[in-house]
């Protein structure tokens, strides 16, 4: 499938601006310019003059702006996605609400939990528009079809999920520069883990985390206090755990896998994490290629995700994901960074 | 990736116009209205007015017909897409040529050599325009790679095909009714893996067939002559060989699987046909789900086919499936279709 | 498991002696020496001196003989093992029933059907005797697995068997100076995939063959009219089909697969071939490596199959595998070459 | 293969001894008796009469002793084998050693350290005797292949391992009443686990431990301070990590696998646990199934290690287990247990 919700009604489309056009704001744009139903991208704002262009005139985008202020109070927008860096998600976010616009964020929504409660704070005032966090990975059909299995009893109680995200290894260290910003290795990966584990857990409370790790390759880290391998450990109530692993130093390509732990079985999701269908068979023995990052793993994914905002703004669905459950994955998050650096269990 | 062709220059977008909604029709529709760039649907044809409604309410199409002398004469239209029944293709494709259409129809382009070569000389005298049958394998990214993993080297000189189509069998028997005008299991089904063998293997010259086959279930096939599992080999030149498997019973989903085999190694595109990425280990065992159906299994190459055929009308690329591919496609499903009555290896 | 039956009842050993110390027989040696339970070897014949002295040092067999005549008149045998050439097999199995003793000869009985029922008239005068011939696959827990599942109805009624032996390439092609006595790879190879199609299918009369195949690597094969990549196709009544290949020139390793097809489901008995439970990734991909030859992927199935040998001559269990099996792959073996060297579908 | 050491010379067979004929005992003392190369099973203890008769009766063991003393002091025994409960195999390991006997004793060594280190320092006073702890894993030709490749540089250079024993579950709940002796989940089952970790990192020195766990389903282990899935980390020198998880509630086999995580590439050993090479697709979907137990995954590797071991005191090779390795990892073990219960990260 193309990934649009091919049984959306008709209708005016959603006026859609879109902030931030990096690599990941790239492909949101281009999927709300191109593959998704009943939304048009109409406006778009960078502070870098040849991304703008790049919307102008690959995707013929008629709005352009600079500013975020300008951008966010257009009244011919109905609703914007924010590809930002994470330090601005909180402000924005609570700016486009306070002007009357559906807002989709990158996750994280921050870094700090009581930025996500000033968000929720704001949203709780502006009931009637959508406010949704980009935990994309719970738009993807394998993922999708886990927690429905998980919901239908498939597995028994689910007690125990292992979770990971990891990368390919860049040599060139490129991330290492993002590191100041990104909140650290599991603010920036395993968000997306604490949030899947909760979501088959059945969303229960968090009480203490363990978190370790250290660093394989890029040494450019440690003065940051960062790593680039870590494993972390969550306690949640009534005896459920989560054990969850994030690298960027793989060597065969990125691997993003889960596995769900029941008392009547288990589900894996992305063992193996092969880029297409096709095995060879040589001297070198058996083999097939792993896909190369998030983006080719969750292609399909990014159009569903954007696909559920368009049509949950349209009155269409409710909104699939929470705020509430993105400041969760917040204070988990930075609960699990504290134990890396204390070295000791951690209260969430 | 949502299967559009994100690289497209921009410009008015082709003017497409489709004949024939049935379920394949309605896919391509689909993809067309909402996920091909630089394409707009702007006409559609069918002789069932419920079809033409849905074209109009659930796609927003302007301009219905059901007659398909008026839909292809119309001048608002830059090329045609022909989704009806096998004995209509090769008149018109004719008939789209001779009004200066583009044409994308599906496969098979005809069940005899004669309607092939009379399409294929209608469209020597259009070299403007595009003329393309849908395989729509090609387009599927795991065949693609196995194909450039060929052209480059991978496997040596590959000399065996082995390919299969087989579909999950519906147990109401729905297709018998078809069985009579589709021109048989293997110019319904192997038709596919007649031209991906051509393809994997340089498009040698196809010398003899052989074909054997039986009923499994479906005993209405019988009076039709017809079967439900079937079995060819073809002789190429210079000792190549391909071995065909078609089947229509099933049991746990669609199994599309091709294995090419060289001199230096295999590729095999296609094994195990899992639905997505989800493992299941329960007191059953350790398992997965099949793909249901071709649907299912070919999704993005269809988004990519007709993203291809619109990139080709606009002059962006080349036509990647020609005429004279269709045409040695059919004549050797014609006498593997021989051999099966005969009981006798058949000349191509 | 170690292979041996751990189950056999005490009781003095049966003594068994061999003939033929080539490569599978050194194999064989080996288990009777130190792995299977309720028998001692105690004898050895070959005409290579060097082979009856490593019989004598490694594994310590007390009496050796160059002459198969003195070797199985020798009364203190109970049983003999041949892995002679496969010309020497019907005499030699005669022979040894002629002077009491118990024989396990190796595949393919004869490759000749006169010579199989000349061996079969005589083992019906010795019904006290064990006559066993080596189709060492159904001894496999796999492959035992596969026709238990379908004795017990796992997948509906089987009708189609799909089955192939493919040997990984010998640059030396030091094979080719025994092709010709081997009867060709249809009879060297394919005579098991044959046997484990019938035992499969339950034993259905075979009908009609047709045969093709050329030469990929390996033209030393030309002048004796061997190839080195063959493709059969059996009709067997009431519309059972078997599809067999196989190859010497396969580039990964060995890989014996075997698929059955039923109205209810299907069983694939080995694809892939891994030859341990390793997966290395790196930047090459995802990969494993195969087996590298037939005694590495049946080494489980050779212990096995001494073990049942032995059982039956010590009448713990009858004998499974009998000479008419051995006589029906021989004969449909046999077709299959006439079709491939006729070019024509051949009567069984 | 039959597990047995092929090559070994001969010369007379070691004698030796077995005590302790529960399940595994008897797996161990039926290999002795039919399996292994240059070995003969000449006595065996166990307090249980029953036992005693099937070692008589079913291996043909001449001498049987219901006293430990009497056994461990026989002047016809070379080597004895120890299979008894964890709590006797310290005190017997230094019996046996001071008997002048090479010994074989199972996993753990002992539950605390110090009692490991009593054997070491009667193992360093004779030298001449072999003195080697049953960690199977290390035979398994898997884990072997794994080994030798890292060691090779196959993954650079390696510093995580992740590794899990998880057996299943056992609705009867029987091991329950092993579990005061056993140690707890951690020492029984994860010891595997931690040796394979110190041998795939290079045994780096283990500096933390962090373990947590629950009960999902075995509340009978609530009163005894037991768990039936844990999950521990282990934080070693030099950033290298262990990753265990154990757990007794599977539902759909045993599952032992580890994960080596290098600089340039990783292994996985084990993933899956297919039982065979059999795969059923049918309705439910495309299924194998799991090894139902340890004893099932490990047989080739019972069979490789009883063979090192005669290998070892007939002086054919090193001992390849030293008893500093069971040390290291009761010293691991321990201090994860002390984890568990005190809630904290815990010095090793």
């Amino acid at each position: 499938m193309s990934g649009a919700d091919m049984n959306a009604s008709m209708g005016p489309p959603l006026r859609v601006g879109i902030a931030g056009l990096g690599r990941l704001g790239k492909r949101h744009a281009e999927q709300l310019a191109f593959g998704t139903r009943g939304a048009s991208l109409v406006s778009a704002c960078s502070p870098v003059p040849a991304e703008l262009d790049w919307a102008r005139t690959e995707l013929g985008v008629g709005t352009l702006h600079e500013s975020f202020d300008a951008f966010v109070r257009d009244p011919g927008l109905d609703a914007v996605v924010l590809v930002t860096p994470t330090s601005l998600h909180a402000d924005q976010t609570i700016a486009a609400l306070e002007a009357g616009k559906h807002v989709f964020v990158e996750k994280p929504l921050a870094l700090g939990v009581e930025d996500c409660e000033r968000v929720a704070a704001v949203a709780r005032r502006h009931p009637g528009l959508v406010a949704m966090v980009g935990f994309v990975r719970r738009f993807d059909p394998s993922y999708a079809r886990a927690q429905a299995e998980i919901a239908a009893g498939a597995i028994g109680r689910p007690f125990i999920v292992r979770s990971q995200t990891c990368d390919q290894n860049d040599p060139s260290g490129f991330f290492v520069k993002f590191a100041p910003t990104s909140g650290g290795l599991f603010m920036d990966c395993s968000v997306h883990d604490i949030d899947l584990a909760r979501w088959m857990l059945g969303r229960p409370k968090a009480l203490r985390v363990f978190a370790t790790g250290s660093i394989a390759i890029h040494e450019g880290l440690r003065p940051l206090g960062d790593i680039d391998n870590g494993i972390a450990v969550v306690e949640f109530e009534e005896g459920r755990r989560a054990v969850i692993y994030a690298s960027r130093t793989f060597a065969h390509g990125h691997e993003t896998q889960t596995e769900i732990i029941g008392t009547g079985g288990k589900l894996l999701v992305g063992h193996g994490a092969a880029r297409d269908r096709v095995v060879l068979s040589d001297a070198a023995g058996v083999r097939h290629q792993a896909v190369a990052d998030f983006f080719e793993r969750f292609g399909e994914a990014f159009a569903l995700e954007m696909a559920a905002f368009v049509a949950s703004c349209r009155g269409d669905r409710r909104s699939p994901v929470d705020l509430a459950d993105a400041a969760e994955a917040t204070r988990i998050g930075a609960a699990i960074t504290r134990s890396l650096h204390s070295g000791q269990a951690e209260s969430v």
